[in-house]
């Protein structure tokens, strides 16, 4: 694909959209993407024609099950250069994804510096700020002047991926500040880097922070890197902003798809085989909250059987519990996953989905009481219906609220599975309230 | 809040997770936070002891509606002022959202050449790459050398936010080339600016392009930034990654809420009119489709008075079917979000669904089969559950994969609705094939 037809999709009469774009060499993310739509025999063909290091920058922009396949389908040695040539954090990612006799035998190939750094990099949690963090870091001691620096910085950063701010340490690997490279780049000559330290603050983490957090973090605070520090308050690396951009997206989707049992880190390119065992356990466990429902529902056969218009109708009131519920749901999810967690706050959310709950289960019920009246005529069959819908209603949209800050607060994913959870109450509660109201009014 | 507290909730036995965090001056990301707390008589005095740079700062980094409320409270001069000391593409959010009285009130008393920059960036969409660019950029003449730009950059860099890239332009304006800031400052003296030209590609888009297009962008390329030009290619401004942050979170809100009928800009903070309102349409729609689903119920009343288990089991089939269409839309719903629409490869993706639901379909049935046989004895009947079921999840896969490419196809947003519709598809046809099928065999 190219940025031509990205923007082609978007044009309208009087103006294209697309400004002009000089492609002298494919952008190693369009690589990757020519590369994926290849047969893997084509694609060790291309991987082999390319220098290594735009080798090296294409595959780490291609998707996870990609990349695997075809470093598998490489011999090892190029396989070693390669990874010998990625950013570090991109060549651990792809490493803790292949099976461990061939990331043993890559390893025991890549030259013995980067070795050293990646067998490190391996063993951190890949959930964590050390698992997705970049070892490639400036580092200036603090007690350097601007010069100095900047003798130091053209030295070290032909080697370096983008970085823009350089960390200070003290005598004992200590992080002490951080500076931007550009403050560094424009100071007066002389001026001791002290003085270039932000005012504000120096935010870093710890190596075994969740993942999320560090997102939360680096959005929060607007910047483009964030240090990583051992317990001894040594740099180990950095975060920058385009990791983060993953994690958002991952995150996103983790909450979607797990919500309803779907695989956190399916995609459209997962196998079949994957997906199915993602999914089938979530099916299973949904079944069985679903036969909860319909014992019931078997409760009532007797007011069934004497009134057949009431399978029919509690249909109608579990369905839109369940919508109420799911309403309340998605907003809550997504409150977890933006924000910092506040408990007073996140439970003053519940009442405010409760009081939602409240006034659209008194006016669907109002409506829905009206329009079975008229059709049927018969008042106390939509009274009933009118009550269990607004009773539903109302148990929809407090567990549909509750549902993530109950599987919070005893430390589960909120969004796993909380669709399933939700309708088995909105569906029993509702077949239970519909059918027992109407058995005790109406028969 | 601090940062502190953040970590806190993350220490483990071994190692508190938190780094040495010295705050000289609170965040303004914390202040926003710290003000948000407050009641408005409050902020408004919080505001007039900070200085005003800080002001600005921190109102910048508020919830949108706090941000009006606190506005609206200042006297007018001051709120002026505090615009003005905004980012221009800050400036410009906070006023999109203010009434027309009060917007013109405070323009109006903006410094004069603040006041032509708001004027127009007023005037692009919001959801567009000229709604949420900033027009502070470094703007280089191509035929400068590198010693030139850097007297130019020390020139303006005091007025202008953190930028990382400079933007080449010709005699008449248009966009030739981007260099970073870093290469500019590390250049060979006298070096001429365009040797410094990233020669990999100019990725720049049009203002009319939707934001969430420019967020891919950026996200594909791992750009710092973004520069968006005129139907002239001639520069605008600059969407920054911090921004993107920003949409990518908006847009996951989006889909999530839209999905299940929710506003697309609901959030926790949101009253509970606003909600209401919303909400309230896409209930009464449902309403309606769960009343066709009832009406087919309905038909085989005869069916179910004669034998009321089936009302009881006919819910764990148009369940089990819904549920495994939404693992489907929730797997394409993020595919369509993070990746270009690439139709051939969409429609792939809605046989790799069909494929899971046969299999998942499958499995459940002969499950479900096996224990109704165990707890009824009636053969009969678990066959008529096992085929409804495979059959329903088969229609459930297909629909949940497909209704958001039909939505994308009409130009609808391809998460709006799209449970609700997908509910109906697989109530309305789980209930058709089970009842139907037990009347034909049973009765």
């Amino acid at each position: 694909m190219s940025i031509k037809e990205e923007m082609d999709t978007h044009q309208d009469d009087d103006f294209d959209g697309l400004a002009a774009v000089e492609m002298e060499v494919q952008h190693p993310a369009d690589a990757a993407e020519t590369i994926e739509g290849l047969d893997i025999a084509d694609q060790v063909k291309f991987i082999k024609q390319l220098p290594i290091k735009d080798a090296a920058a294409s595959i780490a922009e291609m998707d996870d099950l990609d990349q695997q396949a075809l470093i598998a389908n490489l011999n090892r040695g190029l396989g070693a250069r390669i990874l010998g040539q990625m950013a570090p954090d991109d060549a651990t990612d792809l490493l803790e994804g292949l099976d461990d006799e061939l990331r043993k035998a890559l390893l025991s190939r890549v030259p013995a510096e980067d070795r050293a750094e990646l067998k490190t990099l391996l063993t951190f949690d890949p959930d964590t700020a050390g698992g997705v963090m970049n070892t490639e870091v400036v580092i200036l001691d603090q007690d350097l002047n601007a010069d100095q620096a900047i003798a130091k910085i053209r030295e070290e950063v032909e080697d370096k991926e983008i970085s823009y701010y350089a960390y200070l340490t003290d005598d004992k690997d200590h992080l002490v500040g951080v500076v931007s490279l550009r403050d560094v780049l424009l100071a007066k000559r002389g001026a001791p880097l002290k003085e270039l330290i932000k005012t504000q603050s120096l935010i870093s983490v710890g190596y075994n922070i969740d993942k999320e957090e560090v997102a939360h973090l680096i959005a929060h605070y607007n910047l483009l890197a964030l240090p990583v520090v051992d317990f001894g308050n040594r740099l180990l690396g950095v975060i920058t902003v385009d990791d983060v951009i993953d994690i958002i997206h991952e995150e996103a989707s983790e909450d979607m798809q797990t919500m309803v049992g779907a695989g956190a880190d399916e995609t459209t390119d997962s196998t079949v085989v994957f997906s199915v065992k993602k999914r089938l356990p979530w099916l299973i466990i949904n079944v069985i909250n679903s036969a909860l429902a319909a014992y019931v529902v078997h409760l009532y056969d007797a007011t069934i059987a004497a009134m057949a218009i009431l399978a029919a109708l509690m249909h109608v009131v579990s369905n839109q519990a369940g919508n109420t519920g799911q309403q309340a749901l998605a907003v809550m999810i997504r409150q977890l996953a933006m924000e910092k967690f506040d408990r007073r706050k996140a439970w003053v959310a519940v009442l405010r989905e409760l009081r939602i709950g409240m006034i659209n289960g008194l006016l669907i019920a109002l409506m829905v009481l009206a329009a079975i009246f008229m059709f049927t005529g018969d008042f106390k069959l939509a009274a009933c219906m009118g009550i269990a819908l607004i009773f539903d209603m109302i148990i929809g949209a407090f567990s549909g609220a509750a549902i993530p800050l109950v599987l919070k607060e005893i430390g589960r994913d909120p969004a796993q599975a909380s669709s399933i959870f939700l309708t088995t109450i909105t569906d029993a509660i509702g077949f239970w309230s519909f059918l027992g109201l109407a058995g005790w009014m109406l028969l």
